[in-house]
């Protein structure tokens, strides 16, 4: 059972900086690889990452089964990443997935889960997507539990309006806890900061770091972070020194790194680039309905970015 | 390992006809009803449809765990329905859930499977979903599977076009056997029916159930055949005879009944009018995002409705 008092109030382990939505590699019969996927994320924290949202979008999450994620989450923490760095992707169309994934979750210490709103029906109301974050929320039944909602609407066909996310923080105060903005919209993602001040805002691409950061937003969790964490670290921490002119100088490389990634799949192109950076074939698999990039626009990709400043 | 050669050729067993899109009965706590989806399913048969699309859109499939369908499949024939009316939606964002969904259906010898494409990602063009569904072909590895391409790109936001469907016919001819087309789109469906005739077309909607098998389609399968189904199966009759006057007017009748539903949310409609008229409250619950009708529109949908001609 959730318990509202003792679920609020402020919580130091809660996601905030830079995360990456973490690749997730395949073996050649499309099976996520726990070796190639243990080591990736060490070398993201390395390289300077705050946290590490796997399956999500970039993930694949919702291309692996429920069996699937369970196996390769506690393949991770079994190999040594944190459960603390954690944020892993816990949606699904499923409410019983989202529940036992999320649980599992907690089970591994995560520091969050970041969840979809289910998203195959669509136009079906506020009312339909509270009912189905206040299930998850009662069913998990762990005031540990801190829930991200994953507002991608170019994916989802769903918008988690202001009203709604109002309504779930009023009901699930610190359990429902913050959200990945994927909307590419910065107007909205200051009106979330300036709107919800308790509640963490994540914008969905470090092209929107530095502004999120400005706002009063916890960071950001992207995608094309997989190749540039480095940089997308020292900008926050710039930020986070008051070196405001530096900030700003390096926020606008990281913005014409992620710019040259942009013109292509963005999953395709990721995986591409770690197979190039790593040498390992394993980056060269993903899942249908994705492809991996075509040999023409790999070239493209490749010769039009800097290597040396990946990874 | 699929055998091209051992596929191909008519199949009688194939589903044909009136099929209803099922309702799935819930508890209170959300979890499938086995005996009363088992009554509904035999109820149906009896009642005039030739077979049984369980777990599609109508029947909640996609808000069911893969271990939630499959138990909830194996409920029904155990408890006397027969496999080879049943055409079980399979479809899932994870290629290994569908995969392992269709081979559940085979063994409980299900007349085939319908396949949503993967919905979660979008634009990832013909040779994403290509691969998708040829690996579900390739890992299947059963000659008995019919698979059935389900297109309803309103919910899935995914258009399966003409090309595509070209494309994996020939690749797999007699195991891609067919489509359920929800478009509405009368023109897509006679197109179907005349460039693919050994392909069967079911319309998503029985206003156009006279119209399919006119055009040399195999039938309909739709969400209000839950409660129309004899009169669905008079068309079909009708037709079959080539009592072309009463088969018009039988569809007409059926084309205003199916009218009366639709200016409602089609799946908490159903279940409203289930619940009226079989007394039964387990027709109440709908998993979240979808929620029963509200009173005052319930009574709205059960005064314009005559509910005697109904199931």
């Amino acid at each position: 059972m959730y318990h509202k008092e003792s679920a609020s109030g402020s919580n130091p382990t809660l996601p905030r900086g830079v995360l990456a939505a973490v690749l997730t590699p395949m073996d050649e019969d499309l099976t996520p690889d726990h070796k190639a996927f243990t080591a990736h994320c060490l070398r993201l924290l390395a390289a300077g990452c705050h946290g590490l949202a796997v399956f999500g979008t970039t993930g694949e999450g919702t291309s692996l089964s429920t069996d699937e994620r369970l196996a390769a989450l506690e393949a991770l923490v079994e190999n040594g990443v944190s459960g603390e760095v954690l944020l892993p992707g816990t949606g699904s169309c499923a409410l019983t997935d989202t529940v036992r994934l999320s649980r599992a979750a907690l089970e591994v210490g995560a520091a969050g889960v970041l969840v979809l709103p289910p998203f195959y029906y669509k136009d079906t109301g506020d009312d339909g997507l509270f009912r189905f974050f206040a299930e998850v929320v009662e069913r998990v039944g762990d005031d540990r539990l801190r829930l991200y909602l994953y507002h991608i609407p170019q994916m989802t066909g769903i918008d988690l309006g202001l009203p709604l996310i109002s309504r779930l923080i009023e009901a699930y105060p610190g359990v429902v806890a913050g959200t990945k903005d994927s909307s590419g919209d910065r107007e909205r993602i200051t009106t979330l900061c300036r709107e919800f001040p308790d509640f963490s805002v994540l914008a969905g691409t470090e092209t929107l770091l530095l502004d999120t950061l400005r706002s009063g937003g916890e960071g950001c969790i992207s995608a094309t972070v997989n190749v540039t964490s480095r940089l997308a670290r020292r900008v926050h921490d710039a930020h986070a020194a008051g070196r405001d002119d530096e900030a700003e100088a390096l926020q606008k490389r990281l913005t014409e790194l992620r710019a040259s990634i942009e013109g292509y799949p963005m999953i395709p192109a990721l995986k591409r680039l770690m197979a190039e950076l790593t040498g390992d074939e394993v980056w060269r698999n993903l899942r249908p309905p994705l492809s991996g990039l075509d040999e023409k626009r790999a070239k493209d990709l490749l010769s039009g970015l800097p290597l040396s400043e990946l990874l």
